[in-house]
């Protein structure tokens, strides 16, 4: 047993019908004791899973459909293992301190390929930039979307997919590759629901879905690098209502080994992040100038489907590379993050975004550029609220004529609509983000600005880097500035200024 | 007396303290008469001028600080001179039944600068696709804008500007560039008022401005090529009452000696183009997704300032020359127009947005060729409703739903809030404009489609032409296309789809 790695009790016992068989393990750890259910694994095999956190003598016991005891001591974690990800304010950490900057990608339908392009995906993994990846626990049918997939996650019965009723075989490939995601550094931001359906898991009963989710969650939380994405595009689900996705989430809460990362992502229709369980915020957008606002949920902003790289004729599915690159520096620049995901269509229908292959884009080597960058930081960014902003959010329209009496908001702007001025207040500086005094990251976007005068912290002198977010270049540009500062910029799209205190 | 071109009466009596003189001509023609005032145009000459529409026998009879009379036969146009333009529905038209597709551009303090400047301006006009400039009759205080003008529009007297003391060189200053602008087709898109002052143009009372513009009218009417900006940013004049613009408005229509174009640029707040004085819709704007909702004016919509080509720190003046090209296809294809700015940054301040000189930018050549492609059309472009954009504005929500029953619409978007409805549905759908059943244009904008499935009108055989708006190419991709196709695209940003009915 060692620490942040998942420990597995299987004790054998009756072949079963189905996976209704009741197991639970009770582990005590430094004279706690925890209760944590196990799960039918097919074959007359019963499972108890749970994830030690920390190092020291672990006993358990089962009962139920089978039992039996015994004891491990868990050693400390190997290196390399951090333990969940957690989050903290508007960021996130690994459990044993490290840095976590979530850089995801998306291949919803991973599981459902053949083993051809499953093995093809995670080579291209290996080397990409990417720490989480969104996919899904059901096949997908959609446009480009029309293989049928050699297994399903449960059998069909009377033409129904039946929650009791799993492929033993499809779960075991599923935990393969949630491992595997985790030997190599990347988060498995597993996709519950989805709307994109023909075989009947988009028309489950409640009752149904709560089956399948206490069986996937008593298998699947002692993975350290599971996160629970309730759903993607929660609201395009017609047949379920509203009010399931809290009881969902709290089935989770309530099932799972230790907590892991929750959210829920929309069509059209913001989840609502202040639901107790959810751990950050999940979107299908790309106004990142909302994140000022979705920043007082006090939890981690992640952008997780802004758009894709590639050329289908859908709006979402062909930026560019670099408009894929911008969105990524706007949200970090927000102190926010978005994901990846590639639509570049080919005869084979082969497009990374649901069936993962290789990157035909420009945009990855650029997005590895922006997570060197963030990484080479002492600390997380986060936006800074302009003088305008701050008079708005605590005195509101009063407030801005307060600072228009004193220069510092043109008068004319006062009476504009009451929810559109904190959108025209935000468009008219610059996007700037900080972490402490110790850095100031401007990102120009598609402003093509030759110069900027920028304002620094008067205790300091700082480092002026200008950077090309295109080009992935930095380069000094000023050393000792302080106070007031004109900066010289390049007068093109894609450019970042970092302002590092010198010590 | 020629049609078309303005015919000046000049008489010469007492020398006039002031420009309060009154001078009223009688236009006799083909048995109508028609009463204009002149004005006083210093040295103790006074002039009433009129613009004739129509070749005859025209007499005319002038009474009040000076009198005469006398008659002259107005011979038919010169070739190349077409009249006003007028507004007809959407679009405009010469008074010869010319079309005319407005391509404009923006020289703010035109007039304020040094000979040599405004020569060189001239000069560049010259070779441009421009065909409307604007323009402000007082000087500019503003950011680059720091040159005191050689002369002002009227005297300071007691340190402040005396409407009726005009500096009558001014005047002849201006009127030799509108003369000047009209000879190589270019349409004077007067300023009449802006708010970046100094001298107290901005600040004077409701009377002070009547008298100026009672002037400024009589005095320019007969140029044909004028057209009335009421002001620029009329909404960040904060000392003029909102009802003063509308009163402008009428006391121009009173006092011109025939209809120009007219309207009033915004800084937040639209003007009223529901205003019967207002001929045409002018924007600060680039939100094209509402042109639309503005085509319910049944008047031309101008994107009048719609962001600038150039590299200041401000939003509205950095934009790269693809995407100032960009907008102004995207108003083409919304049956829409853009302006044109530059806002180069250099150590003279010479910034073509408000001062002329030379172009700096990369934008002007493909503004050149959008406005050749649309001439090349056989008519104008007329934004296409789509269904369900039809549906919801007959019908609204109810609308949607039939349409979703159909399978035409997405039934989880139907109760999507209605203020945004509209726009949800602008964007699920291509950009696309048509004339009659003879042409149809689909512009991507910044979605790199590699192909796109287009529904044609049935009855007609179309060409199919990919347009790259960047490159400035046109090439047929299919001939005798009917009915749906899918049009194979270059897979990048800026690519426009023509489709031309063969005959």
């Amino acid at each position: 047993m060692r620490q942040y790695e998942m420990f597995e009790i299987s004790l054998t016992g009756e072949i079963s019908e189905d996976n209704q068989a009741e197991v639970t393990a009770v582990i005590s750890f430094e004279g706690k004791e925890k209760q944590i259910k196990g799960f039918y694994a097919g074959n007359g095999v019963y499972k108890v899973r749970f994830l030690p956190e920390s190092a020291g003598l672990y006993r358990w016991k089962v009962n139920g459909a089978v039992s039996g005891e015994g004891e491990a001591v868990c050693v400390e974690a190997k290196a390399g293992e951090h333990g969940l990800v957690k989050p903290v304010g508007t960021h996130f950490i690994y459990e044993d301190g490290t840095r976590y900057i979530p850089v995801g990608t998306t291949v919803y339908a991973l599981l459902h390929q053949e083993k051809e392009l499953r093995e093809q995906t995670m080579q291209t993994l290996q080397t990409a930039p990417f720490n989480k990846i969104r996919f899904c626990v059901f096949p997908k049918h959609f446009d480009f979307n029309s293989n049928e997939p050699e297994m399903l996650p449960f059998q069909i019965t009377d033409g129904r997919p039946d929650p009791a009723k799993p492929c033993y075989e499809f779960w075991d490939r599923m935990e393969e590759y949630i491992s595997r995601l985790h030997a190599i550094g990347i988060q498995a931001d597993l996709i519950l629901f989805h709307p994109y359906d023909h075989w009947g898991f988009a028309r489950w009963s409640r009752q149904e879905c709560l089956t399948y989710l206490t069986y996937a969650v008593r298998r699947l939380s002692a993975y350290p690098n599971i996160w629970w994405s309730l759903a993607n595009e929660y609201d395009a689900i017609t047949e379920f209502k509203h009010e399931w996705w809290a009881e969902f989430a709290a089935l989770i809460r309530k099932e799972e080994s230790c907590r892991h990362n929750l959210s829920n992502h929309n069509l059209l229709w913001k989840w609502d992040f202040a639901n107790p369980d959810t751990t950050h915020v999940c979107l299908q957008s790309s106004a990142f100038e909302e994140v000022p606002e979705l920043m007082e949920y006090g939890k981690p902003i992640l952008f997780d489907e802004c758009g894709y790289e590639g050329d289908i004729p859908y709006p979402w599915g062909n930026l560019s590379g670099f408009e894929l690159v911008n969105r990524f520096w706007k949200a970090a620049v927000m102190g926010a993050y978005c994901t990846h995901g590639e639509t570049f269509w080919n005869p084979e229908e082969i497009l990374w975004w649901s069936k993962g292959g290789t990157f035909k884009g420009e945009s990855v080597p650029r997005i590895a550029f922006l997570k060197e960058v963030l990484e080479s930081l002492p600390g997380d960014l986060t936006y800074e609220v302009s003088d305008a902003e701050r008079a708005y959010f605590e005195k509101g329209r009063e407030g801005l004529k307060e600072l228009a009496g004193t220069g510092g908001f043109p008068a004319a702007f006062v009476d504009y609509p009451n929810e559109l001025l904190p959108l025209l207040i935000r468009t008219m500086t610059e996007m700037r983000s900080s972490f402490r005094d110790e850095v100031i990251l401007i990102y120009n976007a598609r402003q093509c600005r030759s110069f900027l005068e920028v304002e620094l912290p008067a205790a300091g002198h700082y480092t002026i880097e200008i950077l090309d977010v295109w080009d992935m270049t930095r380069k000094v540009q000023m050393t000792g500035a302080c106070g007031k500062v004109r900066v010289e910029m390049p007068g093109k799209e894609g450019i970042a200024m970092l302002a590092l205190k010198e010590h």
